[in-house]
């Protein structure tokens, strides 16, 4: 039995499915939304009408899941309750007998406490059901928005009402926006985000909304009110992990359930997806990440487990990528705050290169950062802003990372050369040249 | 002293430079050619009008080493002689003195019986004096071009010539181009060569040159003549090591000088670049691989044990980029021939996916091939062949590679997730999985 229809829930039912068929493994999936396997990430883009939306996001429907996969998907129906001791769950007035359980049941949008009225007009987005319910209320003649919080989804979302027309203001708390990166990468996504139209206040706490016959009319901060017909929260996710708290299953303190590495939580009961904890490969801290990719794995991961199968989720080392506009940002690792926080001593280096051969056509400056630790050279964390096949050189950093380079090792690495792709020294070399040289200096 | 202006000589004296000023050491340079520190590898771009040559290519010309290095740099100059015991080398009439050597004078384009004559018309394509022969060459009225060979080179100089108008022949005696890809991934590569208007002749062997007043007309080959006002070679490079071998310098199997890690030859002599025999360290086999980012690492690691520091250039894993118009190709590791001639049993796997979640603006096919060990499942070997941010995805895969990943561990790798950049499941991780499972599969 599975909690939850998105991705976690889905791939260990669809991998569960693979090793053991209908005759010897019963799967019933309950989910409390309309909607199943989806990208939630692609939300942003069918808000600002790049992509269409609900049906094109979907990957896999509820029809090709009990079809194809003998999978019993029942929509609109929440698991309410967990009674380990009987093995059922309750699902409305009924209950319903399980002899392995998956719990994914996702995250839910922070909604601070000067959001947590009735008001009409302020949406979170995580599921489909939200971006339906914010896509509507876009239909309204409307002129100003506001988006409180400068993260990725935050700065996706601006991007997105900027583009149906909207006067967006992105509101951030801290110095800079997209904290998902150190502050002098985040001033370079800055300027992108100004460049799109968007006004972003920095420094800025909200403290309250303002309504009017009961939809929002603006968003009260400390440096004034702003005027507001929508209001979008993009101050990240929680993981919804009071029904397995209630059950008494483990939570850790990032709020997330907790489980060993083949996503088991107890004895015949598996947790993946936003709801769980997870242990982050670096600082060896456990942290709460959530992320469809992330999601897609540990669901096949229980699956392959409930199928019979070993399979583990190792960690994750905190990789990202996203794009506002024409600029790509991308991290792994440890940010500077994070290396701190968790007691390393470290050096940077900020390198400025490019996507191409500096003569080749199309050749746009690319800003790579690295964190290594003092001493012994440790790679710990990078960062990349830049145009046009920035982003995704982060996955080369992260395997880097994964497998615990150090800066010095990684200016011998072999990487792909040719004038439309990078420089003779690829930027990511350079970064790791100077890092190597931060780090013997440091030493001196 | 170093022979070689080019990247990896330049290399070297900047890196001995930055380590030990003039006072310390005398640097001077011979270069037999008229430029240094340039992109061999833009000189298709520049024959093709993509960029302007020569003087786009070239890096740091020689002024800037002499004025900002105190690097006596001498064009023109062709050293024909090395004697070790007196520690000079011969340059025309006269004999310099050297303390330490660096032996940097690159590779010449093979060419084959056929092509010995002295028939105008026919070009390799390897340093700047190459490009500015060929380019003054095309300023003449031709119709007809025949590319020999079909690697890297020969596809990317058969698209040069196309932008400019030619009618281009590419002959390959191996059933399908491009075969630093394995020929699955080859035949994906011709599509896009012939859509580009160019003919592609496989299976074909070259014969001799037909001449006319002392200039080519035709390329004879076993399918019969193919009219050619141009003929450019395409058959790759051989490592400039007689001088080396004349002075009793030891010289690999593949041609290349031999150096230990830290680029030393002998006593006092060190060699870098396009001239040098390198490990592979998949196959841990001799390797020659003649490609600039190689060839500027080598020199810097010469450049900075000259300097008194310590550096090591630990082989290479056999990576490579390029683009054919739109069309990228990427490849690292063994192909399934290395492979097989390194003594390895393996399985492989395809699999087709998309740089960018399938429901996204500019989606586009990419296919991904992985070579495992059986019974480990270690990556040997990936090749990419996709369009719009494919080809360097394959420095992930480098990077597993070079640490030694296994396809298994691979399916957990963290890598950066968002809609405009890929799909939920990377097509790395997708390919790991596929890969994964046929290790597991050949071993019931």
């Amino acid at each position: 039995m599975v909690i939850g229809g998105n991705a976690a829930g889905m791939s260990a039912a669809s991998q569960a499915r693979k090793r053991r068929g209908p005759d010897d493994l019963e799967i019933v999936v309950f989910e409390r939304g309309h909607f199943t396997s989806y990208s939630s990430c692609g939300i942003p883009y069918w808000v600002g009408g790049v992509v269409n939306g609900p049906q094109a996001l979907v990957t896999r429907a509820p029809q090709t899941f009990r079809d194809e996969y003998a999978i019993d998907v029942r929509l609109g129906r929440e698991v309410t309750g967990i009674d380990l001791g009987r093995r059922e769950v309750v699902v409305g007035d009924t209950r319903e007998r399980f002899d392995q359980l998956v719990y994914a049941p996702g995250a839910t949008p922070v909604r601070p406490d000067w959001a947590g009225g009735d008001i009409a007009g302020v949406f979170g987005v995580q599921t489909l059901d939200d971006g339906a319910a914010l896509t509507g209320w876009l239909e309204r003649p409307l002129t100003h928005a506001v988006v409180v919080g400068g993260g990725y989804i935050g700065v996706e979302m601006a991007e997105a009402l900027v583009r149906r027309g909207l006067v967006v203001t992105l509101v951030e708390k801290l110095p800079e926006p997209m904290s998902t990166v150190d502050p002098d990468m985040g001033a370079l996504v800055r300027e992108a985000i100004i460049g799109l139209g968007i006004d972003v206040l920095t420094g800025v706490t909200v403290t309250a909304l303002e309504e009017q016959d009961g939809r929002v009319r603006a968003v009260v901060t400390d440096a004034g009110p702003l005027p507001a017909d929508v209001v979008v929260l993009g101050l990240g996710v929680r993981p919804n992990s009071d029904l397995a708290r209630a059950a008494g299953l483990p939570v850790g303190r990032t709020g997330g359930v907790l489980t060993d590495l083949r996503m088991r939580v107890t004895d015949g009961v598996w947790a993946a997806g936003d709801c769980v904890e997870t242990v982050h490969r670096v600082s060896g801290r456990p942290v709460y990440v959530p992320l469809g990719t992330h999601a897609n794995k540990q669901g096949r991961v229980a699956g392959i487990n409930i199928g019979g199968g070993y399979a583990t989720f190792p960690g994750v080392v905190g990789t990202a990528v996203t794009k506002v506009c024409d600029l790509e940002v991308g991290r792994t690792g440890l940010l500077e705050r994070d290396a701190e926080a968790a007691g390393f001593s470290f050096v940077t280096a900020t390198v400025r290169s490019t996507n191409r051969a500096g003569y080749f056509p199309g050749a746009e400056k690319m800003a790579i950062k690295l964190i290594a630790e003092r001493k012994t050279g440790l790679l710990l964390g990078a960062q990349i802003v830049g145009r046009n096949e920035a982003a995704k050189r982060v996955d080369a950093l992260a395997i880097a990372l994964w497998h615990g380079s150090t800066v010095e090792e990684m200016t011998a690495l072999d990487l792909g050369y040719a004038p439309p792709y990078a420089p003779v020294w690829d930027p990511v070399l350079i970064a790791a040249r100077k890092a190597a040289e931060a780090v013997e200096a440091d030493q001196r």
